[in-house]
């Protein structure tokens, strides 16, 4: 047993400004190397073990590819229903008992909120969190941050929509965490009154500025980023209330069209409603280039974390 | 996005005969070459990416090791119920995602008919098809070329019995189109009405000559090769029917002692009822064999396809 | 087609004494050359197919990291409702199958009795049983063995109690055999009279001493190790006799600390309640070092195995 260290990766609330500065740098550089070669020797011998106990396949698919790019070896859990865990072993059984194998760094995600951490509390490989319920997805908001600092060259300075289900998205709230560490940065929390982000999430912001709407119509113009979220019908108590918003949250040419000046629109995939796939050619439309970023940052990840740099 | 190109394996309908002949000579070379050396270096640092949305074991794994053997990675989507889709993802976001992460090849199977192609359309990687539904199995049909010329040392001329619910069957289907391109192939169908071959299947063939029939009994001594598929108890309509015929349709040796002279007996497998396994230690048995082949054929065309030749 | 060899591992019951030591003696090799080299050359180039019919994490997982370690490839069949199986086929024809596509070693799990020992009737490639139904477990029963001797020196004089649903059990029922290779070791079997060893087990016995009891607690004294295996409330035909007896076979710190000296407690894993996690901190709790071993032990049978040495 060991405790959680600087390797660990379960949250942004804690990881400074300077870690994302030379995180991009080195996704950078491995992108720039994966242009001319296929598969690079830089973690060839290391071995990741990725434990998805809810579905996935973003961000177990992109942490294979990232793993298999930078020379490495994965060994996946497999489907929780083909596991001990199905004969009733305990979560910190079956993490100890992977961990005892002597994998090189640990990706896992749960649907309990604290789970990443207590994984980490267990083992002595650093663990990743792969998101862990409602609570934090650190990953795909260094992803997030990459693409912005992409389209944008800094994130200081950035005026951020954040629509969707606010209320139980882990992304928004790893992502707002994130951007707390960058200077003048505002953040419109875009969602039905119900939906709206948790107060928690809020308080522990220190440096952001923050507003609030119910719709994009009147926040859009100011925006430089729409970072939209889904919007389960089955989340609303009232399914009139639902019926009555719906439209303020499915994006499509046409809702956008009398808008002279657009933001970038970004999203973490998967969507169902919320972006008309009449978009996906406007030049605006960046969550599949977003989707691509993540494998490169995960890469870069992977190795920082496997030779202990933090 | 990119076009559909050469280098797309989707059907055997547009496959020339000199195709064939390149393929298995290549496959012909690595299985020398798999003779002295367990893993070779033909596609060392290229990745193939297996997406199977339907059940699949034979094509799935024979991918699998050909792609190992000629010194590939393979990442593979994991099972449909595992992933995003389970959350309402369509197939094209699914799609365009996995080939954003810039795999070498893929490999999907889909039961929508023409999905493959879809997929094709929208990937920049080369894909291959691994069966579309009742539509095609390309690469099922190479490797039944593969065995039919292996044992005969010429397709032109072959007389091929396809026998079983040649209604859904994509693996006649995509098989009669490859046999379509040789020369003086008599294919023979044998089905119930009610599961025979598929009129546009039957339109689109040019070359070949085509006969019909109700049962093996009064064709069998006329053909080179019996190709037996599986003949479903549910695709009846009518169950007295399926009663009263499915003697006509499974094979065992005691059916078959009446004839003095037997063909070549092939099967895609998996098999059910329709061939008994009294006839596996027969010398006319082909189809554990058939099976073998698929992984040399396959490692064949994959070394093929990434290296850009068609 | 081939018969069952020396290379194939299927049951404790025949495998000498000699043959631990050897393996030991490479397990402790391999271990040692671990750890100064992440992944070793031993088996480069080698295929494992992994075969789990039953859901399976521990042996699953730690021959796959198993043979990582010593530079292999490993192909997994998938979770059994992605094959083939589910549209009927035969486990023969599977296998079959799978033997074909040339791997240099198969680790298969079934619940069916006997059914390693069928494919290995079947396959060329040497077959290793990873658990048999409640039939054998004989790669559990060597890394028992392995973490009995690390503890104890020797084997040799050990007095083991074996506690838990006996009747049912493949793992107690291989550790039996392969400790009866051993001079002078008693086994006490701790089991209420209707979950106790089946006959033919102890019938099979030649070497070693029998014992039996319905608890630990009067033979605890006299024991090296206490081998604790799952007791399952579904197996009692009277609910009130599994009330009745289950505080005997659900170790504690507390009911443990009456006693002055304590055997090591091991545990194949997973565990439900019969071990409380309040042990695992005690110097005498050995279950996740047995765990830990088991991949080291494979890693040394899989290169024993495909190196051709029995």
């Amino acid at each position: 047993m060991s405790a959680p260290s600087d390797r660990d990766v379960l949250s942004t609330r804690t990881i400074p400004r300077s870690y994302y500065e030379k995180l991009f740098k080195e996704t950078d550089s491995l992108r720039k190397e994966l242009e001319t070669k296929n598969i690079l020797d830089s973690c060839r011998g290391s071995i990741l073990a990725t434990i998805f106990m809810e579905p996935s396949t973003r961000t177990r698919l992109s942490f294979h590819y990232a793993m298999v790019k930078i020379g490495g070896e994965v060994i996946d859990f497999g489907p929780v229903e083909a596991a001990s865990i199905a004969k009733g072993e305990t979560f910190e059984d079956t993490i100890r008992m992977i961990d005892g194998y002597a994998p090189d760094v640990i990706v896992i995600r749960n649907k309990v909120p604290g789970s990443a951490k207590l994984a980490a509390d267990i083992c002595a490989a650093p663990v990743i969190n792969g998101g862990d319920g409602s609570n934090e997805h650190p990953t795909q908001a260094m992803l997030d941050l990459y693409t912005m600092q992409k389209l944008r060259g800094t994130i200081d300075g950035a005026k951020v929509g954040l629509m969707g289900d606010l209320a139980h998205s882990r992304t928004t709230s790893s992502l707002s965490y994130a951007l707390d560490k960058f200077d003048n940065v505002s953040i419109f929390y875009i969602a039905p009154s119900e939906l709206q982000v948790r107060p928690e999430v809020v308080d522990s912001l220190s440096h952001v500025h923050v507003e609030k709407a119910e719709t994009y119509v009147n926040v859009i113009r100011d925006l430089d980023f729409l970072y939209v979220t889904r919007l389960q019908r089955e989340r609303f108590t009232e399914p009139r209330e639902y019926e009555r918003l719906k439209g303020s949250y499915q994006l499509d040419r046409s809702s956008l069209s009398k808008y002279s000046k657009l933001p970038f629109i970004m999203h973490p995939l998967p969507r169902v409603d919320e972006l008309n796939p009449d978009l996906d050619a406007l030049s605006i439309a960046k969550y599949f280039e977003q989707a691509r970023n993540g494998m490169y940052v995960r890469a870069a990840l992977l190795k920082r974390t496997i030779s202990g740099q933090s």
